[in-house]
């Protein structure tokens, strides 16, 4: 049995691919493994946004968050995402368990103070009503899968005063990763992995070390959004989680042979 | 011990007697109770559709709901007004376990055939993507509520092709204190109860029969959206719920006086 959290990006829930990844949670959890899902929701908020008339603020990769976006960040990320992703697990057979921060406190966060970031300038960034997570209701999340369940956490969290806040689907399912010391986290993208070479899919790299990575930004090779979440990814490592896999656009089986057999597809990441 | 559902419209939830509400819930917990929160997102709905330019259509007083319709009632019913309720219940020291209808298949539904609709003229009619119950999951909701948890049911079902629908929260929560037998169903609405005089609050009936209320529809003292909300309590009483008590705008300990003490805040319907 192994322990195992799935982290599915806002324009993955939205892909074709999603039937072949629920159909590859179900071979899991029928095979014993206890799964968790995590999941993001970006460009649906944007998207949303957008409707609204209301602008989209990035700050150093991350999303500005007001009162105003707050509301369209629990409209579109404990609502909508949430909803369709419990909807298509529901039509393979899998009873997911969408849980948002609030909901028994499943993510327990804090404001993060205005910090320096990367890319940002020297003064330190606000990001608004963005969170940090504290914890998690992991007793919730045992019983719920000892019952067969899966649970399907939205990155929202709250605080213990009932104070909504953002967080990144990445750092939800990274922290959640090290606290459980799963045996696997799966970082599921739009990207195939670490790639040699951006431009050419059949470049995988199926292993990568911190000295590696390291060595992949100096030289330009490893570039972009890749760079924080591989470098958050290597943290859950540090942290206590077996293994961090990342994968691209999943076809039928592809899930299940990123978990059962490491180095098959994406990027395997090594302590 | 008793097993109470609490159902509270979208203008309960927004409003600051949720407080109140809250603490009292803690506070029917806490001696030992079960219970069950069932919410509504109504207003909120409206409003939203109002700020994306989109049309609200009701026919005979419900919502018709088209594929633009569903998305929003997924964005209110069970993002924003679920999301705003547990964290106003966790402020309070309550875990309410949010669920919509495909989390757990929770609320499963089939999708409402065309029927005639009184008020709607003689031919059937269709509303969309809306729903009718068809089962609860209740070993789910059973096992949170022994493990001290709270469920927070949202007004969307999910049929078993994952198919999203609409349900009024009245008959969520009408169908599910029946499918519980509940001690009680208590329904928080913005009218304080069923008034002699709707232009005077002081004219609270205390309790009501079927035929005070049928004598009251046909002398017009009882009349607008208050006669289905009857009609459909009436039938929960006919369905296995012990009492029902409809209640309006709550202060502090009124709810718990509203189930502990029956007649003493409210209208209790008497089968």
């Amino acid at each position: 049995m192994k322990n195992l959290i799935v982290k599915l990006g806002g324009e993955v829930v939205a892909s074709p691919e999603m039937d072949a990844i629920a159909e590859d949670v179900r071979g899991l959890v029928q095979a014993g493994h206890r799964v968790s899902l995590v999941h993001g929701g970006g460009p649906q908020a944007t998207a949303l946004q957008k409707a609204l008339g209301q602008q989209t603020r990035m700050v150093a990769g991350r999303r500005y968050t007001d009162p105003e976006t707050l509301e369209v960040m629990k409209y579109v990320i404990a609502g909508k995402v949430n909803v369709d992703l419990c909807a298509k697990l529901l039509a393979h057979g899998v009873l997911g368990v969408g849980l948002h921060g609030a909901s028994g406190h499943a993510v327990q966060a804090k404001r993060r103070p205005p910090k320096v970031m990367a890319g940002a300038g020297p003064d330190p960034v606000d990001l608004g009503l963005v969170g940090d997570p504290t914890g998690f209701n992991l007793p919730l999340l045992g019983m719920l899968q000892e019952a067969g369940y899966v649970p399907v956490l939205a990155c929202l969290g709250c605080d213990g005063s009932g104070q909504a806040l953002n967080i990144n689907g990445d750092t939800v399912a990274s922290q959640l990763a090290a606290a459980l010391r799963v045996d696997a986290l799966v970082l599921v993208t739009s990207t195939p992995g670490v790639l040699r070479d951006v431009a050419d899919p059949g470049s995988r790299v199926p292993r990568i070390t911190r000295a590696d990575f390291e060595r992949g930004v100096k030289d330009g090779s490893i570039s972009g959004g890749m760079i924080p979440k591989l470098e958050e990814s290597f943290d859950v490592l540090a942290g206590g989680a077996k293994s961090v896999v990342i994968v691209g656009k999943l076809g039928a089986g592809d899930l299940l042979r990123a978990v059962l057999e490491p180095g098959s597809a994406g990027t395997v990441l090594v302590g």
